[in-house]
């Protein structure tokens, strides 16, 4: 195929989770049959994102400035902290929750085998937040999986060290799930973490 | 919410056709953390396919070039057309047939409503080839939907004024269709255009 430029931007969107060949493929010629303008507006946006976007010196969420607008809001309570594995993690609690305290951002739990060790995650910055002293809950809002619960661990253990209370998100039964399609291991759960009604 | 860049490029991102605010998050999320490089990638193929990609002189596919790949190829079959509605469909056939003639791209389908005519798919400039002469064969490869039929119609009909003898798609029972899946029109069209076995 003799067309290097329109198979280099196929190429170029697979690189999109979850996006292979033939999806790739859809957004080249819909963007230069139907959108150019659109095109123009994502390249734009994306090369000021890759620009300007970093992470907030505070709690490494993704923001524009030295700190994220969470952290630089004064009107919230410093004696909480929730630890979140990735940005999509805080975005959701922040949009659901009536949460008022901060957040950190590990972005990514911890791995050895793919090489996430505790400096990846963050942990250097995260200690020397918790022996500030400001923060008395440390609410640990990872992944229910293996990863994400050798993370809480770790993270757990940490709190300990300084005196700080940890907390973890509930597990157990989803809003709306009946209890003959909820897997074995979160039924398990569920019933063992089962609380007076 | 005070993160303009970033709600920016996730509003960027839905620009993709089948991509909401859910993916849009994904996906701007995913390559911030994750693959900067290849966002940078991204957007560098995205603004040279923007500048350079156009629609071919003589066929109107995708192309760098004044002509594209196909109608430089001084190989092929000059006697025969197949006019289809999109690149997509052009790369369809040409990875899935061994057609050697040359191809003619509509950009669209007759549909007045949308506010496109004849001039919007081209008419003008296909007409110019017919009357060329040198096309013998007309193949209408335009999809099997309304519009698809209301444009193989119309391009019929230029091809019956220039003496040339054209010809459609099959339509049919789909390869590994049981006939109990298959819809009740495409049934009916199958029973009718059966062929001696």
């Amino acid at each position: 195929m003799e067309q290097p430029l329109l198979q280099r931007l196929i190429a170029a969107f697979t690189c999109l989770p979850g996006v292979g060949e033939k999806t790739a493929q859809r957004f080249s010629y819909y963007l230069l049959e139907r959108d150019r303008e659109g095109a123009a507006f994502l390249c734009a946006s994306l090369q000021e994102s890759l620009e300007r976007i970093t992470h907030c010196e505070r709690c490494r969420m993704f923001t524009e400035e030295p700190l994220c607008w969470i952290c630089r809001d004064e009107s919230r309570d410093p004696s909480s902290l929730c630890v979140v594995e990735n940005p999509a993690g805080f975005m959701a609690l922040e949009a659901t929750t009536d949460f008022s305290g901060f957040y950190f951002v590990l972005h990514g739990r911890l791995s050895p085998l793919d090489g996430i060790g505790p400096e990846e995650i963050g942990m250097g910055l995260l200690e020397e937040r918790l022996a500030g002293g400001e923060v008395k809950e440390l609410i640990l809002a990872t992944g229910s999986t293996v990863e994400g619960d050798v993370t809480a661990h770790l993270i757990g253990e940490l709190a300990a060290k300084h005196g700080i209370s940890a907390t973890r998100l509930a597990q157990g039964v989803p809003a709306g799930g009946d209890l003959e399609f909820v897997d074995a291991t979160t039924l398990a759960q569920a019933f063992e973490s089962r609380r007076k009604y």
